[in-house]
């Protein structure tokens, strides 16, 4: 247990340096900046590598929807669901605060809202909370199902992380104008932290709606994937 | 059957949901914005991660012309052609409504087009009817070579979703000036049905041209393809 | 042969469609264009995507320095050289006609060099012939040293289509201001014939330099990588 | 050996020659420039496409930290770290100086800083030392994760170019504007050998942290990845 708690943390904090990282540091760069496009695709890699790298060691969640999830799901044993998520928003702070550290090195920086996950007046294209709610759910239970789907039997060994990895950049080319994309309650947690106030005060919804979206996801699954 | 149905209503409602999503949210936002290049991808990865996750159970098809070249080439089930594209209307009228909903939760929002397909005048770039009607059958004709090939006994198992999934977004880099990039009339018909007016007036051709691609795509490659 | 020669004229339409049509049709769109960097992913995804498709038919040449890299290298049959070549020019050129009709469907539309290749005045960031000279040397040498590596028995099988379509993306990315990228003949003839006047003129370098360098990256290879 | 030395000094070459060429010759070519996004994407690309190319006969290190944090992790042989060293940096340098033969090829040319690594005043964005050295030292590391997990036993055969490749396009979409991106001394050298002034000045940095990194990498691999 404590080498598979060891990868989510390592995972998870490689989830948040990495995405988070390339948000603050490089999606805004004058005239040569990655844009959402590269954020997005950041953050899929930060999952795509360490799926390969130590997803055989803890089966590779690096987030607390996702292991709610395969838990309800019958694919991640239940004992393992809270330690799990402890390691996952270790990772994720740690992440968070040495990002902090780097991000801060430069003369006259402001890091805004440190690509903390927002609605309403914090929602990136000023998108409201319901719509902002609407889309955590669904993205999170497709990104579920493209789990529980290519960790199947069906699937032949090798492609989950390229299936999943690029899953979550697909999510972010949706979602950063909307919530800052979340699906992932640990990523939320540790920006929040750091930046503070209202992202303190918005974080309650990107723990509910990535769950709440996770827990269904697996239920399509279970009546769609399963049956045989 | 009834699994196989859900598996294209929920591929097809992806397909749609992520394809138009990310051209209705993100394409245009100021600066940071995914451009075409980001909707490109966008569409590519909604087949390719479907098609790791639920294409052992429906095929992975998502789409009607893909249905019907299929069928042609002796690859799918007849009986199960009509079935199927109902389906995979349902799952593509769905996600239109969802990101209808989800979109319009923004002050002051103008959705334009809602990613629709058009031609002429309603072409992003201008190009006419017949460019567009040319450009659309070509393109799915080289779309169902791929799918034929990569799904043949020769090529490895496992690679195939790759291959196709990134051929529909090497087809969105080519066309969205043109047409904004159909190939697909379950995609053309829920935005059609959002956007209404002129968008129902020109979904014939997305229908049309799709299916004579997907036919003579069928029948290029049972003539190079499948001679031995 | 006759569907060797079918694949080949399949894949190298494939190419130059995609390629050069992603460049004429989506590069320079206002605001949403695609730019260099998705002109590189097209030309690359072409290849990808042909090579999975039919590359178990014919090899998946699509250009005819290929065909004579491979052929030196003694992994291709030399009786198939001049066929090849035939069959991959006239995929070419009749994929150049296509897109001129379907380019040409726009009112007051400019093709300009239509994604001819060129050097000195007639290069996009005005780069000497020598410059090209030597680029397109060195770059058709890696080339053809990333396809006769991962088509080695050393690679499992089924990953060559992703490393060589992805060569040509990279090559792209580095070439398109110095001569627009070749290291095809192929596609620098077809282009060059509707283009006219200077890309014919020039045309000779895109032969010249590339099968140099596909010799030297054959000759490099089987020093290094057959010597067991 | 010697076709071992021979296949790191051909990828480092390629490493330097396709990394920093996408960077000096199209990053900022005008409004259709890759950025760096697309250098991110080519560093990443000459990794993928030489480990499956090459990577077969020497490991595919491309990179002196790499080299010894594998021998570090014992996954590389002791007597080999100094040649392979020696190899990469003589790949790296001719790479560096065929570029800048290609790059000085054009009328009123200012190569600039030749896409040498940085820090405070020379970093892209104007990070200070501490912060790219921090940096440089994580990114290292993690890079060295992701390498040990995806050549491991537990991951099937072949994906291991896809995760390493992109992950080191991944760290460039993070680090690109605090120190341009280094993880790589032989990169560094070869770059700063040209730029000259105050990049020899830096250059010790670009030894230091990678190697830093890499050696922590690799010990928390041991800890974490190999318990079994």
């Amino acid at each position: 247990m404590q080498r598979r708690l060891a990868a989510e943390a390592l995972g998870t904090f490689w989830l948040v340096f990495g995405g988070c990282g390339s948000a603050v540091l490089a999606a805004a760069f004058p005239d040569l900046g990655i844009g959402f496009f590269g954020v997005a695709m950041a953050f899929g890699l930060t999952v795509l590598t360490m799926a390969y790298a130590v997803g055989g060691i803890s089966g590779g969640h690096f987030n607390p929807a996702v292991t709610i999830g395969l838990t309800v799901a019958g694919k991640s044993d239940g004992n393992a669901m809270i330690p799990y998520i402890i390691a996952q928003l270790a990772g994720a702070i740690l992440a968070a605060a040495a990002l902090y550290v780097i991000a801060s090195g430069k003369a006259g920086v402001d890091l805004g809202g440190f690509a903390a996950n927002g609605y309403g007046e914090h929602s990136p294209g000023g998108y409201s909370m319901i719509s902002g709610f609407l889309l955590e759910t669904i993205l999170t239970a497709f990104f579920l199902i493209v789990i529980l789907g290519s960790i199947h039997g069906r699937v032949p060994k090798g492609f989950a992380p390229i299936a999943i990895g690029l899953a979550l950049t697909l999510i972010h080319l949706i979602a950063i104008p909307v919530t800052n994309t979340s699906v992932n309650p640990a990523r939320s947690t540790s920006q929040a932290l750091f930046a503070g106030g209202w992202a303190i005060g918005q974080l309650w919804m990107f723990w509910v709606a990535p769950i709440l979206g996770a827990v269904i996801g697996a239920l399509i699954w279970k009546g769609v994937g399963e049956a045989d």
